[in-house]
């Protein structure tokens, strides 16, 4: 179960992307697990990576593909990770790109490759081909919903959001989607996230917006620490709408990215909230850092602490196991007796030790609600970090002993 | 249940140690939680403390006494960790000094304290007061096993060891107890472990001994990642065997130190074989590594990913999660191409794919084994690590959910 989070209601299309779903039975049974989109002649497309040194198949050709020619088609499909397969994943890549190519009579590096599921096996290409005139032949600007649900793996709702905003009297869209809810913690980037608006927006400076927006949303999120092979973000702008959003006009830029920034922010808490086994969704705030680094090492600390994760789910307010991962982050010379333990507005632990009014009655309350914060004051700094995070259940092992990823 | 481990038949007395353990009612009904050692004058006491920032007022008040005075008296006790507790604290655990150093007529220097239990609660000084006098008087060479379980926090069996060794024909015995179960991830220490020899060995040699071994033992340890704010290994040599150990006689210091080594990689298991919910004994071998730190970074990244620990758990041979993991390990242009995995011998993952004879139930079969090895090579040098862990099980999450640490 979600913590807060349920499917979408509806996306919206956004001018110059057609989209279509399809059942290749890559793996399961009854579901559709490939997703095809068409993105208009003239689109900007820019992505971002896992830095996984165990990159999959697909990511290495669409890192290549997407530096050689702008890209007409992104082919995604779940079930398969096409990771750890050798130079095997690789060809097996690029024999689905190369199909599709011939089937919209496109260079082959204009299609881009995405794969989730299992790791270590071959894709099952001929099923992925065979499919492929079939997802063309119903392609249309409304599959996005349909798409959230077709690139699911272990997760419990398909994941998107649309927004929009009136620049220059009109109206520009941004629609996104992604998927995860294990192996979460990205690493300047994500796991499986497509992202499209139809303003007209350079590569360098769509580049630039994707890289900032995605370090305080993607890559501010942690389930279980594990960084997958596969994270990747795409944003794509077609300038079907007619609206140029130029770096020189800081003020659209603002607000353009602003709205980006919203849905990036939306689909990382989706991540978060359908988090493996999650009953709680957790936000780390760590202010008054030395830095923003030493903010967020000292916030994943925390997130990663399996004693903090299970305090969390028993709504627990352990205050010393806080204590104990603090005191383990890899930060020089914290002195004890300046930090600031607060969950949501009470005060807990405050200057080397426990704050006079607090009473566990106090902690429990704040544990016991589905969605809490955890805040850290240093006091070393001006700097700020905040992340989110889940706890760990039962279900988490369930679902990880049970399954394979 | 831990996992291939049974508490020890007998320890065996140290010359001029004296032990005695007792029930202070400190947090635990109907068994003992308090620990005095007496060591005989003349005797050289080293050991290595925690470097969790938050470390516990008795740590403090240990490595400060350690430093003005050659300690006459060990004083333990569980149920409280007297950490998180600020100055109160330490004037609590200077409190219990005091009293004890009263009662044998020394300095209050010439005592050091420990505590393990629960963090963020005040030391009922008034308890372990009034149990000093009974405990004094019931000392004796015997205690040692009592000892072990009296310090027994969440650990489900006691933890100890003897050896001896015959050095210029006469014996030299080691003894040493452990407790530890949870909250493991030793970080130049351990958690609270007692070691003692009647041989005679000066200070810095001693110190440097203790120094050497804990790195492959104790520091070769995790559970779950988390290092406590009590983490202590104390290491006595009372000279009573009439040997010397001196470190111009390079062989009989071998000798010795191997004893010493064997006693704590002992110890050091024990922690991991009754690690909370364990149900799997893992050691994981990382071999030609460009340095000993990227071995241990490497070994260290496997052990604490929750996914790799579920699969353990499940006994599924899902190599790419060990893949995973070893790709986000943070170091440098690792090689994919260059890596091989092993399940204990059989070969899995070779030069960047999957071993070609490997078959699933190849790997099971090592995987269903409650003792077994995950080796990497890497390829990229001449070092190598090696770490014991454990899985990450239902009953880690039922323990750490229900109980407070």
């Amino acid at each position: 179960m979600a913590v807060g989070l349920a499917a979408p209601d509806a996306l919206w299309p956004v001018g110059g992307i057609r989209v279509a779903s399809g059942a290749a039975g890559i793996r399961y049974r009854n579901r559709n697990d490939l997703v095809l989109l068409e993105l208009t002649p003239g689109s900007h497309t820019v992505a971002i990576f896992t830095r996984n040194a165990f990159s999959a198949a697909p990511i290495a050709v669409a890192r290549n593909h997407l530096s050689s020619a702008a890209p007409r088609l992104v082919l995604i499909n779940s079930g398969n990770a096409n990771a750890g397969t050798g130079t095997e994943g690789v060809r097996d890549a690029l024999a689905c790109c190369e199909k599709l190519a011939e089937l919209f009579h496109c260079r082959r590096e204009g299609v881009i490759p995405f794969s989730t599921g299992v790791i270590g096996e071959r894709l099952p290409v001929d099923k992925v081909v065979a499919l492929l005139p079939d997802l063309k032949s119903r392609l249309g600007a409304g599959g996005w919903l349909e798409a959230a649900r077709a690139i699911m793996t272990t997760d419990s709702v398909p994941k998107g959001i649309s927004r929009d905003v009136v620049i220059h009297g009109k109206s520009v869209t941004v629609t996104g989607i992604a998927k995860g809810a294990g192996m979460i913690r990205p690493d300047m980037a994500t796991m499986l996230a497509f992202l499209a608006t139809d303003a007209r927006v350079n590569r360098e400076l769509l580049a630039d917006l994707l890289q900032q927006t995605a370090l305080t949303s993607f890559n501010s999120i942690t389930v279980d620490g594990d960084t997958s092979t596969n994270d990747a973000c795409v944003l794509t702008a077609t300038g079907q709408s007619g609206v140029e959003v130029r770096k020189e006009d800081n003020e659209i830029c603002q607000v353009f990215s602003n709205v980006l920034r919203d849905v990036m922010e939306h689909l990382a808490q989706s991540i978060v909230r359908d988090g493996e086994g999650a009953t709680k969704f957790v936000t780390i705030a760590v202010n008054q850092a030395a830095s923003f680094n030493e903010a967020r090492t000292v916030a994943y600390t925390l997130a990663h602490s399996l004693l903090v994760k299970t305090a969390l789910y028993a709504s627990d307010p352990n205050w010393g196991r806080i204590l104990a991962a603090l005191g383990r982050a890899e930060i020089t010379q914290l002195d004890i007796d300046k930090v600031d333990i607060y969950l949501d507005d009470t005060p807990v632990f405050v200057q080397g030790a426990r704050a006079l009014n607090y009473t566990e009655q106090l902690g429990q309350t704040v544990m016991q609600k589905p969605e809490l914060m955890i805040r850290i004051d240093l006091h070393r700094g001006q700097h700020h970090a905040r992340i989110w995070t889940t706890d760990l259940s039962h279900d988490y092992i369930r679902i990880n002993a049970e399954y394979r990823s």
